[in-house]
């Protein structure tokens, strides 16, 4: 009766489970109607040359699955309606289609004019080359070994205790801020971090205040929170505060230690009026410090959540510009009063970091190896950012004005006012480097220019860059 | 004129530092006014018995900062207010507080009865000494020198191709899943995945579905997005579908392989009847298929998503179970039409995870080693198992009614109704087990019993935990 229907495959999947899909399959297709009775167990191995278990666990499958009786000292029995399957392939793809917070979350507010894989001179992203792998693979194989209990579990959601002490201290030896490990917050990312604290403290139509021109990841993470999205804009004495008088924003974004993607850094003043008008609007202060960590001019200046101990600021840094993004491991210095609701809503949203990332990371601290990695990498990209300032300096004269960087990844190269950055970006593109218009991380005034990376540049790449850009510019 | 105010540690921060935090600390407290004139880098590197380089780093700073102006040829001179910095102590904590979205995110609707960490006999835990360490310190060691490309910088937030790849591989052949790599989704847990589709198929108001008894973890994430949230009711024969009906919810959340935390596998005609009320409401099913890898009953019973052909259902898996919840590696199987909206909301928020463990956990499935581990985790959970039912059983008899688990890390102990679950659960915390009461899990109708975890079972720890509950409930 089963002839031609159970067809074994000694190589294939386990023997109880190609019987189970067979007689399923062949219940479902209607090929075995109801009421059919099956050999017994017995029989049907012998019939296949098969071991009766392997038998018996395909019937108990079926048996799970509602496809067959089996009743005490009885043969098995289809019950399965034959007809239930072929109701289940029309109507394929009903239902899907995203919510209006979906449609807000899924917006790609990234203005890269070409495809980013791959691209040459792409701001912000480091050189792949520079991470320490050898010293990350010993410390990864050290830690692998070890066990964490609650926090390798699914406790201590906020992050690795070890992790967590070794940060306060390194952020408030190295970055001036103000923290005790109960502070600490690990995040996948800083995109991370920012999607945590918008959702949690602003409900759809607040206002929240960017940086213009600025990072595209913090009005991204704006408008998939359903924020009216306003400007502050930058000059080269960082983001200019005075918007935010009577705007009543319950967020503002920052990057005062070094502007991404300018690089200015914002002065005192600017700094206090900033913490003023946070106040008295109700607003908290998301400050990113992305890349301050190998600043090689004015490396020691001091977070702004440091001087504005009434906790309005929440601090933000990340590995992914020092060490990789790829590592998925980012921090926050929170208020306290705001740890353990945001500790809470993190463990909601599943924004955990993986546990011997952290603990790699807490060793690299700890053994001072980060301090040394940090000045080698500031060395080398301090070269590669004054190869690329004094080459296009030097090809491309009063055409272009670009400053020279004090750290980071990236510059901003100014072209004439009425230029379209855009199409010079997009005919860049194509040749495969990735230098968005500086118009595109506007969302006030426009400003007019390209935004460069340096981390991987070469005299041969940088020379073939400037050769492009006089054709385009001069 | 500076006597007092900079006292240098020769083992402290770095010396630049010392001297800008000092002036700079100086300026804002009022005891350098407007107008002071500093000495000139080399008298003041002279005074102080320190390189004229430190000065000039501690001066750039400071002028950076706007607390001081430095022109050529003249001395530097003090241009901070000295009331700037007083200004900032009072007024802390104002504009603090959670958004009505943010107390949704922060909720915690966990009913634990006691402290999570090592507690005992706890449900869903998995053994953290059946992690292999060793096999996975290996993987790390290789991985974290290889280079990812795209995958370690800003691209490829879905995940690590060749992963998606092994996955969806491994999901066909094992788990009955039909999968193309472009449908995987990694994110850092199921939690994560929940909270991920939730917020972009959902607007807050909207009717969800959870079972009952159910994972709280998506009641929680259903609570954070706002949804209206409904019961499923379980039995033995899994989730029953019917309460659909004209429901017009947007998801139901359902584990038909091995429901949590009883353990019901849904039979083959709910599984129709709820893919069928799904497309007729328009609602998204969501399969938690949590621990079904290591079943030692019944390990071969294929997917929902793999019979529903209609693009209907999104699969979850994780290695939160099988190997360790501190990895933060999970996984989505998604409808093709979903995929790039999805993507794009999971950058949004920055669910990513890291590289090395996407790169580690590829070698373990395409090496063959994880099947391996799983048939040897799930011998020992087996027996784990079976002490716990067997031991309880002889001890308690007809007072308790306990399943013999066919898998996973826990199962359910029912209690006479009318007996208080909480009460018992409370009583056994204190003790150090974490054997929350079976109430807690339902958002319908209440059952009464204890949800008892297995995977760290011992014969003195069941013993233990037996004397106890003849004293509480016989």
């Amino acid at each position: 009766m089963l002839e031609g229907l159970i067809v074994l495959e000694r190589s294939g999947a386990p023997l109880p489970e190609q019987i189970y899909r067979a007689i399923g399959d062949a219940a479902r297709a209607g090929r075995l109607r109801e009421g059919v009775v099956l050999p017994s167990s017995r029989q049907m191995a012998a019939g296949l040359g098969i071991s009766r278990n392997s038998v018996n666990a395909a019937y108990e499958l079926l048996r799970a699955d509602g496809v067959i009786a089996v009743r005490a000292g009885a043969a098995p029995q289809i019950v399965a309606r034959a007809k239930l399957e072929a109701a289940h392939i029309e109507g394929a793809g009903d239902g899907l289609g995203l919510s209006k917070r979906g449609e807000a979350l899924a917006r790609d507010l990234r203005k890269w004019t070409g495809g980013r894989n791959g691209g040459q001179l792409e701001p912000g992203a480091p050189d792949e080359a520079l991470f320490p792998a050898d010293l990350w693979a010993r410390c990864l194989r050290r830690v692998a070994r070890q066990k964490f209990g609650p926090a390798a579990n699914y406790d201590q959601v906020e992050g690795l205790p070890r992790l967590k002490v070794a940060l306060a201290d390194h952020l408030t030896r190295h970055r001036g801020v103000s923290a005790t490990a109960d502070q600490v917050i690990i995040v996948p990312s800083i995109q991370a971090g920012l999607s945590l604290v918008t959702n949690c403290l602003t409900d759809p139509g607040d206002a929240g205040f960017v940086e213009s021109p600025g990072y595209f990841g913090a009005r991204t993470a704006f408008a998939g929170a359903q924020l009216v999205t306003r400007a502050l804009e930058v000059d080269d004495q960082g983001a200019n505060p005075s918007a935010l008088a009577g705007s009543a924003a319950r967020l503002v974004y920052v990057t005062p230690s070094h502007h991404y993607p300018t690089g200015a850094r914002m002065n005192l003043q600017r700094r206090m009026d900033l913490l003023d008008a946070a106040r008295r609007e109700g607003a908290i202060v998301l400050e990113d410090d992305y890349d301050s960590e190998f600043m090689w001019q004015g490396r020691a200046i001091a977070a702004l959540q440091g001087i504005s101990r009434g906790g309005e600021v929440i601090y933000l840094g990340t590995t992914a510009k020092s060490l990789l993004p790829g590592l998925r491991l980012a921090y926050m210095v929170v208020p306290e009063d705001l740890a353990v609701p945001l500790r809470q809503a993190q463990r909601n949203l599943g924004l955990r970091v993986n546990i011997h990332a952290q603990a790699a990371y807490a060793e690299l601290i700890e053994s001072g190896a980060l301090v040394t990695h940090l000045r080698r990498i500031a060395r080398t990209y301090e070269e590669r950012g004054r190869l690329l300032v004094q080459t296009l300096r030097a090809r491309l004269g009063d055409a272009i004005e670009i400053a020279m960087p004090m750290g980071g990844l990236q510059t901003v190269m100014g072209l004439a006012d009425g230029t379209d950055d855009a199409k010079i970006a997009a005919r860049l593109a194509k040749e495969g480097f990735e230098t968005p218009a500086l118009s595109s991380y506007c969302a006030g005034v426009k400003r007019t220019g390209l935004v460069v990376g340096f981390a991987d540049a070469t005299e041969k790449r940088v020379g073939r860059f400037a050769d492009l850009l006089e054709g385009l510019i001069v």
